[in-house]
């Protein structure tokens, strides 16, 4: 059921905090912070350098938009590892009220969504939302670790190393503290929670095609319901179906008569450069979609140069235990529809 | 920030489902349902069998309110497995938005506190909560297969075996479906949102000790921001702190003047038999205080025993490799304030 914001709700600051690989990409320039020596932030483990990285962003976020954490909220926050330890500690400094997630990549779009809903049916006035993956950390979680040198199949997926932060809320006069004067704000207008679909899929290495129909369900859902379709968006950005997924998605949508195609990207394609860097079907993690739309896509927002666009976050709900003992891997996609608003 | 309920918002209905040590336990008659024979429900694996508990507590909780799954705008779900495998699998059945959580044993209460923060800024108007946990699937993944038979430490906690789920709504309407005439109804009508605390626990066989702190600290907020005391409740009910915990909560609360001993009870301590059923410190785990919410306290409300009641969920927001690499247990509690109201 598509939720139409009933107050004006913006994304008052976002920050993003990534590792050496996301730094080189083409969208290098726009990040707000890196570990410019080795992805460890300075920690002795992976998940502490996760949590790490998680602590900056919403540090970062925090100051841009000129607030301490005592006026924050609520807190939304998640991420891949078991029991979500890298938001659990990460955020463990900030005195807000804190609400632990799991949507696995979706989350960066869960925890906007929920963010402001509550800011739209005025429980809270302002609140904030993180999200971060490390490819370290997921690699030897998920798969081995990375001095084990596995070979990669060709539709495997990078996980990004990242943590995005957003501040949300209601109250427009946030957008003008200090002397910040911007001509356009980001703005949430509506949402379109995700369900979990499972098309069967059980290609570990192949998550672009278990969570693209878990995309094209949202994406048909939130078109039927709002009677919009692509024509109505400068962007539909997804989270992280990367090459594979991307196929998969335009041909599902083809088939229910709609072409994304012209006006579709996936921050999984656009976080690294696919001829110089070796990542093959592309960016994924819950830090990949947070940390393209935290830096690259809603300063876009804010300049005016996208009018209205989709964020479709997409989730794998899977573990390595629930492949080992035969399951697929089931979808999820949560949009989130953002125009901006000239000031 | 203790937010009111703007709305009315009714648990309209709760369904709970246990394994054998459970129903042989004190609150055995009030569960709804339970797999006689073993506690594998049926299935080849304990992390399958978790799910399928969650998949018949919201069937029968769906049931008991007269609704269809297409009536309910959202679900909450969230359980202790790695990647919340449990709801993820047990949910895929329903056709109903699905919003992942992790809030460790406090996701009842989160859950709760999410739905009728919703329900109560018109953002929905019927949504539905789940959570679960599973002594066998609970113990391999953090300590040992059972099969090893560890010995284990006098304040170790016992892993519920349960899920409980729960059907909310702002619509009054829905109390009353066919020849339903309750006497009392039990209303959502505020929540106290927990922030995550380290104590410096670091004794995983000490949960209690880990999560005493976070429940007074939630505790004291609410009481202080609503101007309230332990004689404004007929009961305080905290999740799974046990008797370790239980002693430390009652010792911090009478530290900053508040006496809460005379109103205050554990739904780890309700839920086994200290004397017949050898569980050391009690029950714990996501599925201990949702089935004793559902199960038994709800149905005191229901039946207009309990006037007024603080559910405050408790959760250890750890990992097993936190743990190993050194990190101490930092702890939450969400708070969820229960009313009966006469109908």
């Amino acid at each position: 059921m598509a939720v139409f914001m009933k107050k004006q709700v913006y994304i008052v600051s976002s920050a993003t905090v990534v590792g050496l690989e996301e730094k080189d990409g083409p969208l290098g320039e726009f990040f707000h912070e890196c570990d410019y020596n080795d992805d460890t932030f300075g920690c002795n483990t992976w998940e502490k350098a996760e949590s790490e990285m998680q602590r900056l962003a919403l540090g970062k976020a925090l100051s841009f938009a000129g607030k301490k954490d005592t006026d924050i909220e609520m807190l939304f926050a998640g991420d891949l590892l078991n029991q979500c330890i890298g938001s659990n500690y990460g955020l463990l400094d900030y005195d807000i009220s804190y609400i632990g997630l799991y949507g696995a990549c979706s989350t960066a779009a869960e925890g906007l969504m929920l963010a402001a809903m509550l800011c739209s049916g005025e429980i809270v006035t302002t609140c904030a939302s993180v999200a971060s993956s490390h490819n370290a950390s997921a690699e030897r979680q998920f798969r081995s670790p990375l001095e084990y040198g596995g070979q990669r199949s060709p539709t495997a997926q990078w996980t990004v190393t990242g943590a995005g932060a957003f501040v949300v809320s209601s109250d427009r006069e946030s957008l003008f503290f200090e002397k910040n004067k911007p001509e356009y704000a980001a703005r949430i207008t509506a949402a379109e929670p995700g369900k979990s679909l499972d098309a069967g899929i059980n290609d570990v290495t192949n998550m672009g095609a278990a969570m693209a129909p878990a995309a094209a369900d949202t994406i048909l859902r939130f078109f039927k319901e709002t009677k919009q379709s692509a024509k109505d968006f400068d962007l539909i950005l997804t989270g992280d179906l990367g090459y594979e997924g991307t196929v998969i998605l335009h041909d599902l949508m083809k088939c229910e008569g709609y072409d994304i195609s012209g006006c579709h990207n996936d921050c999984g394609l656009l976080i690294y450069d696919r001829k110089r860097q070796d990542k093959h079907a592309g960016g994924s993690g819950c830090g990949c979609s947070a940390v393209v739309l935290g830096a690259y896509i809603l300063e876009k927002v804010r300049q005016g140069k996208y009018k209205k666009l989709l964020f479709v976050g997409t989730g794998a709900l899977m573990s390595p235990m629930s492949l080992q003992q035969g399951l697929s891997i089931p979808g999820i996609a949560h949009l989130v529809q953002i125009e901006s608003e000239k000031l």
